[in-house]
Parts: structure tokens; sequence; C-alpha cells
């Protein structure tokens, strides 16, 4: 190989691309990951592990996990051969954009959102199409409609990461009326939102619904999501899938939890009330802004320069997240809601950051 | 979406692809999987479950599992930004894959071999070229030199799975040096061969050299993978690698293992010896063949149609893999090595089986 460097082999739209990255920083106030800071009942955690010391290790999970996917159906209501299950959501999301997008494929995506849809696409060397959030940051419907008519793949986020707004069941059914292509629909926060799509599935052969139980459901650190689809669909895309792509202890967890569908109800009820106490509070703050929000997690602007009011919180043990070079969010930063008390040290840590100014 | 059905927007490769499948079926003499059927001592088992209960589960692991990749690289020697980790090795093979190929790019794969790589290559619509092993499963080291010239990428398993044959590092330093793509080597089975490319991966920045702790290291179920390489391509390839993609209980063990890196030596030198005595008593059937293995496995070819064998011996317990439908290997069954007791267990088993025919 001598007359090139290795590196000129990869994709030209993968080298011009910056990573995903965060830098985890530890802090006694954790509000940066839309995470549920309620923890699964240790009693559960203590089963899991029982029932996971019983299990041969050294070998494969089953090829179909065949348990989780019936739990799946059930707590769902969905049809065992239209549930996949991935290692997180975005694997599935990997997978399923894996068999659509190529070189001329368009895949339309709203901004801004999570990172890793246009990441993927541009990976997959597609045409990605932006489509801008109005300046209230609600879905500007009319766009969707009409940039997704010729569109392989148009990728939504309800309620959206990182601004919380929600895409109406009306607006979805436009989009999925009148696109030619799939549309894949990530309720990573559905449950905070109490709207869910899987409702117009039965009804909807080109939509697909992921989900995932890092969320609501307090599972980040363990990885488990799950995608919807009519059969026809799902099946294409278990192509793409890895194989035992689920380990022994994420899928003892999640059969375990799907058992006791109550069991976070009362987390999630806290945390939308508290996520609506910060934004009332925040909003009361002179010069401050927070934006309705249907998930874990708001946005607010300050009239302080968005990394210098990171900065300032992570100093009291505040961690947040710096959204600011998002397009539309200058000046803005997400707070995820946490605890009651959480949320009083955010507060505070907020009142002092911006005497501070 | 009036006009067309909703599959019409995966793509053609995709839609003419068979999934890789496999009945998983339950057998008291388990030899179908390459897996190490040593588990894990007890102990170790526990102290990883202990530090689990320690850690919060609805927290996402650290983005870059920093004491992991530090585990890995004083076991390997390889250099810390050179290492990935990921959710079993295939998810890095489909990380790597997809940051190179794309429509109108080449990549060769020997044949036959582990299904993962062309399936892989045809998801991302390149042009798969077959290199056909030598009528003894050796490489065709000449044929692969002149293939992989003009390939993107040029993916080789060794030993290879399903055959068993090594590469040998001459061979593949021929292949580095005239090719203008990169080298994916799959060490899945390794530590069975006593060989590896790492030694001469400081001297090869086309190479990629991917592990797992499926195999010998007994971890199938915990799904663990790594992947070495020249940081500069490392970099790229972390791009299109998911965040969290390794889950908290995995990433305890991996690194609890990794702190006692002889602790599976002997179940490795018993498994290479039951692997050989396999061969030589196979070797004693009339009719049967045997072939040579670098791996926990190896290939067998008798006068019976493979199905109806395979059926045989798992009607008495045993389950081995039927390759019979891959290229070149009419009539051959692949068989893991067990225990002692499971090998003599699965060689009665086929006396009784090729008594019956």
């Amino acid at each position: 190989m001598p007359d090139r460097s290795p590196s000129d082999v990869i994709k030209p739209e993968v080298r011009s691309l910056s990573a995903y990255t965060l830098k985890h920083v530890k802090a006694d106030v954790k509000l940066d990951q839309n995470e549920n800071p309620y923890e699964l009942p240790q009693e559960l955690k203590e089963e899991v592990v029982r029932r996971v010391l019983t299990r041969p290790w050294g070998r494969y999970p089953e090829f179909v996990p065949a348990s989780t996917i019936r739990a799946l159906a059930k707590f769902t209501g969905w049809t065992e051969d239209g549930i996949l299950i991935g290692n997180g959501s975005n694997e599935l999301i990997m997978a399923g954009l894996s068999v659509i997008l190529g070189t001329g494929k368009k895949a339309v995506i709203p901004q801004p959102t999570f990172t890793l849809y246009k990441l993927l696409s541009s990976v997959f060397q597609s045409n990605a199409v932006s489509v801008p959030l109005k300046a209230d940051f609600t879905f500007d419907v009319d766009a969707l409609v009409e940039a997704s008519r010729d569109a392989a793949v148009t990728v939504i986020c309800s309620p959206n990461n990182p601004t919380g707004t929600l895409l109406e069941t009306d607006a979805l059914k436009r989009i999925l009326k009148m696109t030619n292509g799939l549309v894949f629909l990530d309720e990573a926060y559905h449950e905070f939102s109490g709207q869910t799509a899987l409702k117009i599935l039965p009804a909807s052969p080109n939509l697909i619904v992921l989900r995932t139980f890092s969320k609501a459901m307090s599972m980040a650190g363990l990885r488990f999501g799950y995608m919807m689809a009519h059969p026809e669909i799902a099946k294409e895309i278990h192509k793409a899938k890895l194989p035992y792509n689920v380990n022994i202890f994420t899928l003892t967890a999640a059969e375990l939890v799907l058992e006791r569908p109550g069991m976070l109800r009362d987390a999630i009820q806290t945390l939308v009330a508290e996520r609506q106490r910060l934004i009332t509070e925040v909003r009361k703050r002179p010069g401050v802004e927070a934006f309705d929000s249907c998930a874990n997690f708001f946005l607010m602007r300050t009239p302080r320069n968005a990394r210098d009011l990171f900065e300032a919180l992570y100093a009291q043990g505040v961690l947040v997240r710096d959204v600011s070079s998002y397009p539309m969010l200058e000046r803005v930063l997400r707070v995820s809601a946490g605890t009651p008390q959480e949320n009083d040290r955010f507060l505070s840590a907020l009142d002092k950051s911006l005497e501070t100014t």
C-alpha cells in the first residue's frame, strides 16, 4: 500500500464528519442525559442477578429471544413477528437505515434533533435533507409532508430530543399518507407525553416505531430497545440486525421489568410534574426563557453564553447539556428533570450562576 | 403511500438476501456454536454480579469506557487510541465496513467463511468478490493477493470459520503490501491457533484486527468484542460505532477477566487437545474424512447426506452444525470441541448414526 494513506479508503462523507462525542463528567447532580434518576427496585435487581447466575455465560443467547419478544408483544399488543429487539434502540435505527439508505436515497430529518440520524445518513452516503423546526420548536408539518414525499426515509423523534416537542398523530398520518418511503418514529420519550403512534400502526404499513428502555424504564446502563413494524418490514430489517445482539443479563432484566408494567408509573409522574415545576420556576428568572416540553427534559435560553453558564452550573456540581451548537439553539441548555432534591440544587445553582454574570 | 408496497423502499440487494438464521435447538451435548464449554469460575461470576449491584442501572455507561480500554491495552500491548470495543466483534465489523463500503466499492471475501461479511457487503451495496479456498480448504493466497489489489476491503477470518484453516503471517503481509485497501482480520479463534497478526500491526497501517470474548474467553452470552487498528483508522470507524454500545454488566465482566489473563489457559489447552483427539478418532471411521483445524472445531465429510446425519446425531442428543449449504462443503458437518465427556458422547452417537445408514 505504498502510494496513499490507509484512511483514504474511508468514505469522504465519514472523514468529514465530527464524531458524536460527549465528555462524560461526573457530577453530584446529573441532569445531562435524560436518564431516569429513580433506579429499579433493589429486589428486582437482585432477582435479575440471581437468574443470571443460573444461566451459562459461555453460551450464546437464543438466536431469537422468544420469551422477551413474547413479553414485549403482551406489553404493547403488537404482533411478535413485527418486533425486533436491540442493544439500545440506536442499534435498530442503524440496522433499519442500513437496509434502505445508500447513494442517491433521500433521508428527511427535522432539525434540531438527535444527532445520530443525520450521522448515519451520512455514513450511508444518502442525501440527508434537513427540515427546520418552527421558531417555537414545533414541527413544521407542511414542510415535512412536502419534503418526505419522495424520501426513502423520514426520521422523526417525538417527543423530540432536544426540544421536547411532540408530533401530533394527525400530522404523522399526513406524512405517512403522502410519502413514498418509510417513516421511523423514535418514541424514546413517549412515556412522558402519554402519546404513542402504536395505535395507528395497524393501519400504517410504512410506519416503524422505536422504543427504548434507557429513559423512563431506567435501564440505560443495560442497553435495551425495540422496534415495532409490519412483519414484512421487520423481516427485511432483521437481515441487517446482528445476531445475538442482546446479552443474557439485559434479556433477563427486560423480561422482569415487563412483568411489572406499572412499576415505574410513579417515577414517570414525578418526573413529568418536576419538569413542569422546573419550567415554571425557570420562567420566573428575569431574561430566562424556558420552552414547553412533553419529555423528561426541557430547553432554556438565557442571556448568558451557554458554555459559560454550563461551566458555572458544573462548578456547583450540576451537570446539564450544552446544546448551543445545534441549529437554532444559540444560548440554549437542555436540562433533564431529576428528583425534587436534584432539581432544587439545579435551581439554586442557576440563581447563583445568573447573579455572577 | 398509495401506489406501491412499503417494502419496495428496501434495497433490492437486501430483499434478495436470505437472513442469517439458526434454529436454536436445545441439546444435551451442544457442539454447534464453537463456544467454550468451560464456564468462567463461579467466584468470578459472583464478583461481577456483586460489582454490578453497586452500579446505577439507570445511568448510561461511560461514553468512552476508559478502564476497559486500558485493561485491553495492557492485555494486548496495543495503544489505547487504537482500540474500539463492541457488543460482540460483529458490531465492530458492521461499523468498520459501513464507513468504507458502498456502491461501486469492492469487498474481497474468501469462501466458504463466516456468512456475516458477505451479508453486510450486500447490505452496503458493494461489489462482493468471492475468492474460493483451495480444495484442502487452505487460503488461495495468490488469488487473494490479486483480487485484493483494487479492493476497498478484504475480510479474512483466521483461523477460518468454518474450515479452521489459518492464514500464515507471510501471506497476510503479501496481501497488506499489495492492496490499496484495508484488511479486516477476524481473529475470533486465534487463541486456539497460537498465532496472531498483532505482532505485525505496528508496521501495518492498513490492518484491522478483530477479537471476541465469545469463543475462548467463554463470554458468548455477554457479548464483547474489540478491534485494534492504527489510531487514524480507529478514529474513523469510531464515528459509526454506536455510543454506549457495551452494557455495564459486560464491561464489568470483561475487566475482571482481563485481570486474570491466564485463567482460561487450561480450558484452551484441553479444547485444542480434544479437537485433535476428535479428528484422529473420526478419521478411524471408514469413509469419513476429517480436516485439519487450528480452531476449537473441525469439519468432517461422510458418505451420508449431511442433513440426515445431523438429525441422526441430534436424535441422540448431540447438536453439531450442518454447513453443507456453504460453497465446497457438500456432505460436511462442523463439530465444536466440547469437554472430553461431550466428545465421547459425540463419537458414540456418530458410530451409531453411521451404522444405521
